[in-house]
């Protein structure tokens, strides 16, 4: 199931939805959780079962990860009363990341990717500034995203314990697993791949996933994405087939169609091994799931530590 | 209502958790979140609406915030296409923040504060070393923190739209706010205490917390939350009056017996003003509430963004 | 001696230095230290005495320096031993600053400012991304910067331990200033102009120079700049007088004369104090001077100490 | 010429400066050079030409550097207007770095090793806390240090491009070396001793020098550089062999032997390809050396760009 640059046009254009929210909307497919869909999210909670779908941040450099976040105290046990307040013993620390690329999990803006120097809603690349994103920043997401989360959990569906780095999910096995799963993508979901990367991480250790790859959605996916109108993307990969499928001028397309032509948030290296886990337990993919950016005006993304309810 | 040392040792004594969930323990009062009490908290949701109880990650010095965020861009839509891959555009920023002090909305892990040397459960500062907190890290809360939280607006139930520098919330006070929204505190609540901070700082522009004072809880009220059993504590403020009450050695009661003694983590600075407004206007001052650290192992706290669902 | 903008764009078009080293010249003013020029430098050496001409980097919040550095420990004396190495018992920190602002000692490279969107030789603000400086870095000075250091003392010309915030040095007084030192700067030269900022911290504490102000060279002063060919000018302040004079459109005319038309770099918020008690103990206002920038490849400037030797 | 854990006692004992300069010095064998040492040192230049000795600050991972330096803009030439001030257009970056390791050109302070939880002079591990070095940081060498440099290139007298990983340097081969070069180290001199990094890495790209080795000073070195009595000492590499020659106890043994024997600062990863060069383009490979580290009180160390002046 090979693709062609003009398909990929086609494809680009058929998900879009620019305008849909009107000329000035910065939030895409986030319009699509209303309350009540978060109302009826929260129904869905039973047990109270919590399954966090981050990684630890990572702070050592690994192949994975070639450049890790920094955690440093600024004052710590030894040095706990070197306050200036007589009685006051305190230890602080300060956490920095590029959270971008292949190891933090984390939400990227509509901002954070352009086609041909577009992005979301068609607002231009120049709008994101060295001095950070007039348009389309993760702020849009300040009050948090909360809305029914739903796993797809293909390794399940192919009966592996993970899917081999370039491994295309299509958009049949998509409806496959649904059937499977006994569950249905439905608008303003937010819809988690799991392609088994934790699995493979904990049996072969990490590995750079240019070179080793990463299972991601097939193109033809976008399709399948924007009809059943999910809000937020994500996935313990980055969504997208690693390496590349080599479609010229569309080296990330799920990126591309996504955060660019759909307007869908996208969540990126989720540890999804004890969730598909959870839901395997519970016999149920389906939960409510809460992800909340951190108030950074102008920003690209955010670290995030979603979680799932039970 | 003055307090001596001698009182508040005895106060400090009272209240301790030490050895309640074992000696090991280094969770505390999450401890009383039970899956129970979430399911229970996620039945609470009733129209789906959603309020965050962040303020905006700062990142110009300003009176309340004299060491901001650093937010700055990696790549911005200048040079976007700068990716090595042809047809990949992209903006990416890095977030980097020591977030202890006044102006971040965030969690102290109970690694934060010591008295006299030690922390809670009894561990001694010095498992608080400079590679991170081996113990009573952020790291115990990393699956997330979602429970029933419940607001008391204090300015609300004296009827002034914020407390003044300096002003000591009382036990009966939070009695008769209970009363007065028809609310009662539980075990494992989160308990939200609004002051009117941001009220103040609209209206009158930022203010060095330590000169122009903070409203925050009477050490007596350590003995209330221990009684309720609350799991976490937060407050627009820093849950502790500023300037200190003056009481020797004991410069931060409520952190000192929140952190240490019980083994309550606390949420500092948060933005409670909307929260307010939305419990007002739903006449309901209970809602689902999530807080999802970052996954920073060894990490003293952590930016959050604490979100209400009502 | 009051100055128009029309004068400013006179002095501005007099001053200039495009195309004086060539159409694709990136190091201006650098080009007048010749190899000859810094061996005679090396003869002025006598005592060997050394002073540094920079400041403490400020890691403290002040009025003066609202943002300052970072200087966090990696490792600490605490658990220098785990390192996973038997034996190797270790510390190491981090250092971090964005060093332009009013506090740290540093110097400017020629991509700091422009005027209307340009830099120096032409070259157009677009080639300063987001990135980094593709032209004009601080990396035109990767080997260095050593040549004569000429100071221009100019408290102890008008006989007062420190010009006062706003002051304007005129260059008559610059001319005033080498007769009464018996000193003539020239071709090459790193000049130095004290205004005696050093003194009026000490006695007064450090103040916020947009408010405060600070001395600085009165904008006919660059004449006497280009005239002289001065290869950097360095200061206690920033150079500019503080708060602007006032000329629309040329809020830093002397950054704007030097950086952007003459390709002259600059030091800013240089320590002088040490230095001036130097030169009037050794009645010598002239000495070999090494600047040496972190080698920053697309950097704005770099934090530096600059070494006298006597 | 293997060494035994009892040799290294031995060496270590021997070449012990705690004391010589008072039980106080933080100093160590930067006293070594006077003002008269300096002065002479001037007296070497001739021709003027300068030659850094530093590597550009790495801001990409590669195999030898796995934490680089953060360099980001805090506004490039897309945001120059958006100062606020009317005709003011500048751009400003931000540099961070955790300097030691294997990559950055940095100087160590006394502070920086430790054996057997002391360091230089006596002095605790415990003094320097995860609030900074409160004895033997950097800040000893805040005036710069200024001497006279002498190179001694090891890959010259083998008559090889480079040193092989795991290569060790014999005091026997630093006398050959001086002999074939017709220079003699003295005291107060800052050793440089080139093994070729630069020329392997130009030809076989980066490597971890870990896994592919340094060459580096054999521990029996350590009595020649106690014996000349050298001030600082520098090389291309880390001064110690790498992988560790496989003493118990001593896994840098000239580290530890300098920095906390005898006081002696030492400069790791120089670029001294060019400096080679140089010296032997002048046949002379003494020169003026010229070190100024970043004035930051506490620090283990710094970056740095040393220059040489013939």
């Amino acid at each position: 199931m090979s693709v062609t640059p003009a398909r990929m046009e086609e494809i680009f254009e058929k998900v879009k939805n620019w305008g849909r929210w009107g000329a000035d909307d910065q939030a895409g497919a986030l319009n699509l959780i209303t309350p009540a869909k978060r109302a009826a999210a929260a129904r869905l909670v039973q047990t109270g079962e919590i399954v966090s779908c981050a990684r630890e941040l990572p702070v050592q450099p690994n192949a994975e990860n070639p450049t890790p976040a920094l955690h440093m105290m600024v004052m710590a046990g030894d040095a706990c009363d070197a306050t200036g307040v007589p009685g006051l013993e305190t230890a602080m620390d300060f956490v920095g990341v590029a959270f971008h690329g292949m190891a933090v999990s984390h939400i990227d803006a509509l901002c954070h990717v352009f086609v041909r120097g577009q992005m979301y809603n068609g607002f231009p690349a120049s709008d994101v500034k060295s001095i950070g994103a007039l348009r389309n920043s993760i702020f849009v997401a300040r009050e948090g995203i909360v809305s029914r989360g739903v796993l797809l959990d293909i390794p399940r569906l192919r009966g592996v314990p993970w899917l081999e780095g370039g491994a295309a999910i299509t958009p049949d096995e998509l409806d496959a697993a649904e059937q499977a799963q006994g569950v249905r993508v439905e608008a303003g979901d937010i819809l988690l791949v799991a392609g088994g990367r934790d699995a493979r991480r904990e049996k072969e250790g990490p590995w750079n996933p240019v070179e080793g790859g990463l299972a991601g959605l097939h193109p033809e996916c976008a399709l399948w994405i924007r009809e059943r109108d999910v809000a937020v993307l994500g996935a313990d990969g980055v969504s997208d087939v690693l390496p590349p499928l080599g479609v010229e001028g569309w080296p990330l397309p799920i990126h591309q169609c996504t955060l660019v032509a759909m307007g869908v948030h996208l969540l990126d290296n989720l540890m999804l091994g004890r969730l598909s886990e959870a839901c395997a337990r519970h016999r149920r993919w389906e939960f409510l799931l809460s992800v909340a950016p951190l108030r950074v005006d102008r920003g690209t993304g955010s670290p995030v530590n979603p979680i799932a309810v039970f």
